[in-house]
């Protein structure tokens, strides 16, 4: 896959892209991910990329140029293949793993972080295929917000991650929040492992951890439970909780 | 506003707080960032900070040793100040504009990033106050998402942000998205600027203003309007989107 990615903060990426799983997969050629910096684009002699906004208000605005300019040049580098281009935006479609899984499967991503107070409406009309936001707060700008893309994106594509049970197993894939976790040693400062842990019992673990899982997805984010969905066990379990806590 | 972050890659942060606004408010003494490397509090010899997990699995989790000793150090930095401390994870509660203005209010924050598969669950029950997901999908670790609550939060916090009228008018803010907007040239290869902006009518400007910003609003995130608390204006305005895009 490859990932260009359109900022006027260019430096704020080569940590992420040199650290941990995405560096590895970019020196592995798995990944190519290219950084512009917009204001290379700019024509004018004091390569300015922002102006006032038509109709008044406070804050500059992206202007059309460098960002046409920008984006031509790198869908001209596609060779071919067919490119989506995505805006980081505040108004986009609200960031999910269905839509990370989605995007994995590309061959071509262009990523803009918009910047200012916004980017002229013309640069969406002619070349934004998908306006992304991660979430429904705000930022200062849409590098950090690519950043989150990037990696959540990058991390699905075949062959980044060592161990593809990673993917499998964690929180959302499968709908559910993850069961606690523990490690050595057995006692810290007087805080113990659950017994069943150190039992061997692989079946009695593995009830555990389901209930756990469920417990903690019950309580924390009860919207991610579909009991339709769930098995016969995992309504029981489910049951169980609920006596447990109190509540019907 | 001091922030001390926890973290395996204390590098990923420097363009980040460096960088733009949370540079400019760190430089004027706003705010107090503290970045600390998780491994050089491990106390065994190899400097090693996971293990594998109790009741068997792949992947290694965070152990508790490091990480007690780590965010007591910087709780006992916090000179008698009431300090929250923050896990980055997909179990947390779902970042929004109201959790970042609430922890704007605080006075020490301490963002805890997990990595690997997770984090020994005694290090949660002893310490956490508040586990924090950026939003429903999966990154490789949680130093991206705590970027994301820094600088959400952090351009929260008065005097960060040059000009309070920016927090104000923006998207979730007021509850809407936000209108489209333009600057010069007012014809781009083809694309121009919607007449009402050039008109200097400012009150034509702000009625087409408010009113894209609910078609905008109304075509992408309806769920985000509440009909109930518009104002007879804007129900006026919902009605005539409804009836040009022929939907009751």
């Amino acid at each position: 896959m490859k990932i260009d990615v359109l900022t006027l903060f260019p430096e704020m990426f080569a940590p992420v892209l040199s650290t941990s799983i995405i560096g590895r997969a970019i020196q592995n050629g798995i990944l190519t991910i290219n950084v512009y910096n917009i204001r290379d684009f700019a024509k004018n002699k004091h390569k300015q990329v922002d102006d006032y906004p038509y109709g008044g208000g406070h804050g500059m605005i992206l202007a059309p140029q460098p960002l046409f300019d920008a984006i031509g040049h790198v869908l001209s580098g596609s060779n071919g293949y067919k490119s989506t281009v995505i805006l980081m935006s505040p108004q986009g479609k609200v960031l999910n793993q269905e839509v990370a899984r989605q995007l994995s499967q590309e061959s071509h991503i262009v990523v803009v972080c918009g910047h200012y107070e916004g980017i002229d409406q013309r640069v969406i009309d002619r070349f934004v295929d998908l306006e992304i936001s991660i979430g429904d707060y705000i930022l200062t700008g849409g590098e950090i917000p690519a950043m989150v893309l990037i990696d959540c994106v990058a991390r699905l594509v075949p062959g980044v991650l060592g161990n593809p049970e990673s993917v499998k197993n964690e929180s959302f894939s499968r709908g559910l929040l993850e069961y606690p976790q523990y490690t050595r040693p057995q006692e810290y400062e007087g805080y113990t492992v659950p017994e069943v842990l150190l039992s061997g019992n692989h079946r009695e673990i593995e009830r555990w951890r389901m209930k756990e899982s469920l417990r903690n997805t019950f309580i924390k984010r009860p919207d991610l439970i579909n009991e339709a969905e769930l098995s016969p066990h995992e309504k029981e379990l489910l049951r169980e909780i609920r006596q447990e806590l109190g509540v019907l």
